[in-house]
């Protein structure tokens, strides 16, 4: 059986990470899966919040937007609005702690880096998507740091990488890297993400119908570190060219 | 090796659930997890939101708060800062989600009950106290729907039973139901969604330190599948009274 | 002729203090006037807000909600709404000038101590309820300091006690301590604050219907001085437990 | 005994009002008691808010606000700041009620009337001089209704007049009509709004130091009565010209 | 052909400015154009923005409003919406650019001057009459901080004077100083900024209609800078009264 | 002289003006000045606001908006700030009615097409390159309305072309298309917005330090002209191509 796409089920959809795409950031990426577009910036500042200074230790954290015509209909601004909707809130939350995970703040010293990721277009999978560029947006600036001694020059605030996949069960079979109509379509719906070591640093599953049995739950989990595994060789790739 | 509270690993704190706690809602409900109090009430209203109008079906949803002073030290209130913090948007989120993955939306008709899950006092689990308790004061509401007749006689709105427990590794050790010092301390933390006959609607598990692998999150699901059971036995002697 | 519940015109509700009703808060007391219910925390801390540094003076302020059902038709959440109403606004301010009316703020020295009130159950008269039980809230938190050494050994930050009674005339009689329903139809409603020895701290009378004349209003006043001597009693008792 | 500004105990300062004072307005009126001055207008609009449609009652309602630079230093903008303060709610709604006790809705029909009370420059009383010229702005916004045939000829939309004023009690002595500077130094600080009739419609008082006596209470009460007489025969002057 | 109000093409309105209009502003007027009158209030506070502070500089910054009804159908307040709306940020950008173009921050020193524009009737031209009215208001603020020698003795913070004029085309005719009716109409509405020697701060021309030619663009300008050197002589005069 | 980046006075930066920019859109187009980059796009919806219904008649609006890396130093997000800056308010409130002189509202019929126009990276002119591409995004959607026959087939929406630039005096010289190194040093600075026929339907010159002279707005404005006519040759261009 073949995917609305003619993809198998375990088959991703074709992956590009442009660096440097914008003069001014530190580092930024814009990155596809599929028809899924996010660009992701990542911004150096000397200093760190309040509540953090004086421990020598950075922060990183990240904001996630949609354009608003990043989807088939348009939606209405949040700045417009006047506030941040709960999803946007919940996803910029999950990017932050994701690359926070593979962060050594000791490390850092006192620099923050806010990973900015907003969708130019969606079809599904943005949030796994900006995970997987934002880290390497901030590898960029992370070395850019290096660069102008903003760290200590055998410091390696980075302890590993880390990306991020869509998997859900779809009519009943197991798929990964769901496309929108996919994902509107799933009985679960699961985001995971990985360090490049295969280990996990989130694993949010969710019935959007049936609850889903731990031989589901086992099968997603395989997609998952499967599909991570190639985000991390995309993401490797990327940051060897100059 | 004993618990900061002496508990072994797989033992929950004591859980009460007080039912008709409230004069004025249609379901309403004391839940305890050890010292983690929520109060959940159940609100009907005929009709539903406007972009459900003629399905001929129902919707349910949820908001959870803090009280400002339910924590140790006391929190700014929502209201008067203006808005909803991402925490908590997050946490109505879910208890939405787990509470709709029981209910068949034909059977409730055109009715809406909504879920208030206002913690009185917080010592860790308060989403997931607040998702067992949110449960019974829906099935109090939903009988109460019956006895309205706002229900056809046979409907059955509810679907199945829901509960949710927190489980994480804590100095390497995997525990289940978390106290709000074993939260803090946790290296992963994970929140774990079950259905009564044991299948998943949520699993949200996130590493605070160390990424988690395969064979840790295996653990924490044995934990969380026979601590939702646990909790399943308390919902239904809670319900069983008159 | 008696009133909807039985009592005479003169008779307040069965009132009930409990305090210590949570484990955080430095003062905490759940107050009931019948079935109207309110939680009070008093939540102390170090300092005081800019406007008063470095002047040796405390400060003491209050915060008034009410939980989402704790009415007979839900509300929506200000913090939803974003903004808070301006009932809850003036209610706040009411349960804060009347407890700093018995507050030396030299005595207290430069620390803050917040009052949150939050109405659980609603049923007449919970701005009442909130000052008599944020008053007891409030000498739970102050002999806290002693304890604690934040205030001087023989300072007495409490020049008095306060507590407060609604009135008002239903069907052209002067009634105390209105439940919902006579609220409703009341004529004139007056709040009343008194200290301990029979003073007014706050008189607020308003006329919903007719306005009312001179003779009315001080059989108003008559019963509001009884009714706080008996919650002074009531205060006095709770404080006296150990 | 004279006070700051050479007045009497019960001696008001100098009221105008001067109707007309806008081109669009219904009803528009410049208020003065001293150096306050505020600028009241009455707004007409044919319906009513939905919660009152079909009812076949009007309503009227009120808003007050200060200019930035009304006061000796300046204050922000509650637009600039996002939100309407605690202080300006409460006295839109005092303003708001004060005018509906003399307002028989049904005479009004479905048309709605909106006062706008905006100080232009405050010198204490702010809210007492709103009212009373507020009352004029309505009472010529009937009267524009009653020309346009918005109400029946025969209805009587105004059952009564209403006037406030402030008084208090300064170094021990009751004094009316408060300016800024007495205000600031009152231990006690009332405000009254009576109709012409002199019954009350409101009475707040507060105690800003010590708590008053019902002797105090009483002495203010006959200082306001009389007060709002005089405010009365301003009112009633001022509409008696074309 | 004459004008709705009987006006040739390049006939101001009558202008009037009043000073010392408010007893607690440093400068205070009242301008009318015509029907058009805005209160203008300069607060002068010591000290600067945090973003200038160190600079040795000063700033001058405004904010402008309208009264809800100012206009001929009553509009929402800004407070009470929550928010600022476009064409009031236009217009306070616009005013504290304007006059920001005749001040010498230097010779200001370390204070700010904030311009209060609030239009309390609007019959077209109120930004221009705001920026004509503050500029009276500024100068007379700059000889209060003289007076209490918050600047340098020989200073001279105002490098110029500056006032605002209306224009647009309409029927085909270019017209100056519109009354709203003829706004309203107007194919072509521009604004233009003088100084004193007839120099440009700022012109904006906005088609409302058909685009309008280079011939028509330079008729307008041609009455603008006639209209604003009658202004600049109103200012002159009403600066030399005492 | 030569300029910055090696520019003679009147020459524009390269502009691109990339098409289909993405797949949802009904016009969307990738605008480019030089460094500046917009993607606009343009979103149909059948029907119109609600104060237009019932009238026959379209309309366009616009909203413009930075990402936050857009620019050299990271801006925060307006919807995390929870307010609309007055910049973003002025500009987008300029697109909309820059875009509106070339619609016949009649023709469009009552449909709302609206152009989002996000600066992805700034260098100055971002208000008029976004008002450039955001007029070819529209053309786009009305051809795509013509196809889907949501429009009459005879009925010409649009009426004309439009394009804008940016000119200023930097150290006395007049230039166009400024780019954010000019921008911040130009003395004065204008924004034109033109029909494609050399007429005008923005004029927006604003002194950012001296007054500008008549001669000098003259030089500009035949700046502006002749790089208006540049751009609407651009235009054309990527219009013509399939």
């Amino acid at each position: 059986m073949s995917r609305i796409d003619g993809r198998t089920a375990e088959q991703l959809r074709p992956v590009t990470i442009q660096r440097n795409w914008s003069k001014h950031a530190e580092g930024s990426v814009l990155v596809s899966f599929g028809d899924t577009k996010v660009f992701c910036t990542a911004s150096v500042t000397e200093g760190v919040p309040r509540w953090r200074r004086g421990s020598g230790e950075g922060w990183v954290t990240a904001e996630y937007a949609m354009l608003p015509r990043a989807t088939n209909t348009r939606g209405d601004r949040e700045a417009v609005r006047g506030k941040i909707g709960g999803r946007t809130h919940e996803i910029s939350r999950l990017i932050g702690r994701s690359l926070r995970s593979v962060v050594d703040f000791k490390a850092l010293g006192e620099n923050t880096i806010v990973l900015d990721c907003d969708v130019l277009q969606a079809d599904g999978g943005t949030r796994t998507a900006a995970i997987t560029g934002a880290y390497v947006a901030l590898a960029d600036a992370v070395a850019w740091c290096h660069e102008r001694k903003l760290i200590r020059a055998k410091a390696q605030p980075l302890t590993g990488t880390v990306a991020a996949i869509s998997v859900g069960i779809v009519d009943g079979v197991p798929l990964t890297d769901l496309c929108y109509e996919e994902d509107v379509r799933a009985e679960t719906d699961m985001n995971v993400v990985c360090t490049g070591d295969g280990r996990f640093v989130e694993v949010q599953g969710t019935a959007e119908g049936e609850p889903f049995s731990r031989d589901e739950l086992n099968s997603l989990l395989d997609l998952a570190v499967a599909g991570c595994a190639q985000l991390d060789g995309a993401q490797r790739q990327a940051l060897a060219a100059p």
